[in-house]
């Protein structure tokens, strides 16, 4: 089946769109483009994280996406399915998730089945509904002969541990914490640039060692396995605070960026030293990848770990979230449970998503117009 | 097929609902019950409504309903599908429209395929995703011999047109404007109560005429159809202020209600008068049918028409529209296209709703733990 897969992440920098084929021996991408959203949409999704949309916006909200994602889908291709997974405005396991997206819209406009709203049913059996990746890492990823971790640096970021064997059944995967979301909000903050090109501004300062250990310190990064995180914790909010509390106002501004880059790379090696200090190489995901600096950090902790980009297995980095779209809706299609409870704490597997189908039946299905109501029948 | 069909409606008086057989022939009705919202739920939609719902409940929201809605399915029955409308919280057609609910989770917790969203596709091709109801009213009360409206009195009073020889090619259908919800509101603020139990209160009073001469010239009634109205427009500041306007302080607050009472019965026989001046019958449904008054006005000023209430035709009157949801459920179920764009303004006739099939794949589905993953096998 030619699915593509929609992934509109936390950190608003567009929609990315994969076209893969897929079937049951994998998938293979064939294109992916990243499309802007529109300003009204942008706005709309904004205000919504922001918790300032009205009730009529957040009523405008999925529609707005759902034109946006109509609009991105490439029209030379006879899709078979398209995959979306929303915008998310609030995260709130193990009780709701909100993923905001009209697939019914979204098929009516392309006139291709969608798969949407892949979350609620894991929440609906206690799961954390996320993370989601991990049946793709392990699909992709997985080896008889090498412990490897696979991480995406997406607003948040998360890895998934595939040591040699590794079993569908006993998969683990989790957030590890902040991905480019606090570094995103603290280079914008300070120095007014959407994120950290390269990560040239962390490279020229110099970690604050006590608000470094003061974040360490949050109870998040302790926790045990499976838990996941979002923009409720680690928002503007909180890197305001950092900043008012730890930055000495004579401080350069690199120094809170070198600290917070720092804070991510610490992260994701503390929890690969502690959940699988065997680990020989780490596949990396997400526009994480693209600040050099940030991978130099990761790979300075590791160091007996060979650190590489998911580009190596045919999986470009910043594709591989839309490609896991593309996949979960072939599974929903099929009848196929996408989530893996030891990694979202679901009490079972259960089939993700809904299907809108705008395909019109024309063999052997009823016509309305030539229904004879019989058994409610006017009498007269 | 058994299929229930499940109402929330804009008064918020209990979930609603009918299981129903259902195939190409047409619709009967197995068992119609009323189940309560929990507190909890029912504190969330309110908060909703008023637009005073934090970001965090609206996320909850959706899960809420949806546990609700589970523990109102009948346990007894093997249901082979849910219906399910959610609740309004907004309408802005033919922008986007907003039913809340989670079908993926109701889908999970239930173990049975759910239909929801049923108005969403409507808008997304120019609809005003309402009324979605006239292809029940045709499929049911169409006939060769007699002109009739079918009329549902909810939240909001709408019609559906039914000369003899009907063809669901050239519906027409429309909100009248208010039903109830004006009503209950003036009774609330102005007795306490949560509606005018048979009428008695508005049956005590007389209409003034200066509000009642105001309330009529509002543009609305004089639309021409297609058009659909909601809460938007007919809520609790619209009653207030009317309340502070048109009543004296020292007269009958029952004047008001028969006020609005007489509104009601005004707009609803108006629109029949100028659409379809040579009706023979009104078939009503709703609760409005249980206003006494009410009826005996709307039946006043159509001194022509037979009022009966959609009982006479096996369709208790408050059991109308959830078992149109489940006969919706039945068409999206089958690919046939749910919408009439005589009525809703849609451009074109589409498949509603979107369907979450929580049944795991047995027969021939590949199992995920038996995929082997050539395309992007690991290379080592």
């Amino acid at each position: 089946m030619l699915i593509a897969g929609l992934m509109t992440g936390t950190s608003l920098d567009g929609i990315d769109v994969a076209v893969c084929d897929v079937d049951a021996e994998g998938v293979t991408l064939q294109s992916f483009a990243t499309h802007p959203y529109t300003e009204h949409t942008l706005d709309l999704v904004s205000r919504a994280l922001r918790g300032e949309a009205s009730t009529v916006e957040l009523c405008d909200l999925p529609f707005a996406l759902s034109a946006d994602y109509a609009a991105a889908i490439p029209k030379d291709v006879a899709l078979d399915a398209i995959g979306i997974h929303g915008q998310t405005i609030w995260h709130n396991p193990p009780h709701s998730t909100w993923q905001a997206a009209s697939g019914s819209a979204l098929a009516t406009l392309t006139g291709v089945p969608v798969v949407s709203d892949f979350r609620a049913a894991d929440v609906a059996v206690g799961g954390q509904g996320a993370p989601l990746v991990p049946i793709f890492d392990w699909l992709t990823l997985h080896s008889t002969e090498i412990d490897r971790v696979a991480l995406n640096i997406g607003g948040m970021a998360n890895i998934t541990l595939l040591p040699r064997n590794a079993q569908l059944e006993t998969l683990r995967a989790f957030d590890t914490g902040p991905g480019n979301i606090l570094i995103d909000s603290a280079v914008m903050q300070t120095f007014g640039k959407r994120y950290d090109e390269g990560g040239s501004i962390a490279s020229a300062g110099r970690p604050l060692v006590a608000m470094l250990e003061h974040v360490k310190g949050l109870p998040f990064f302790a926790l045990e396995p499976p838990k996941s995180t979002g923009r409720e914790l680690f928002n503007d909010a909180f890197v305001t605070e950092l900043h008012r509390r730890f930055l000495h106002p004579s401080g350069p501004s690199e120094d809170f960026v070198t600290t917070l880059t720092e804070l991510v790379a610490w992260s994701i090696a503390d929890h690969i030293h502690r959940m699988q200090a065997n680990t020989e190489e780490l596949v990396c995901s997400g526009g994480g990848v693209h600040n050099e600096y940030l991978m130099q950090r990761i790979a300075f902790h590791l160091p007996d770990v060979r650190v590489v980009t998911s580009d190596t297995f045919g999986i470009p980095a910043d594709a591989k979230e839309a490609m896991c779209f593309a996949y979960l809706a072939w599974l929903t299609l099929h009848g196929i449970p996408g989530n893996v409870p030891t990694v979202t704490g679901a009490s079972r597997r259960v089939v993700l998503g809904s299907i809108s189908d705008p395909r019109i039946s024309s063999v052997n299905a009823p016509k309305v117009s030539s229904v004879s109501a019989s058994t409610l029948r006017p009498r007269a």
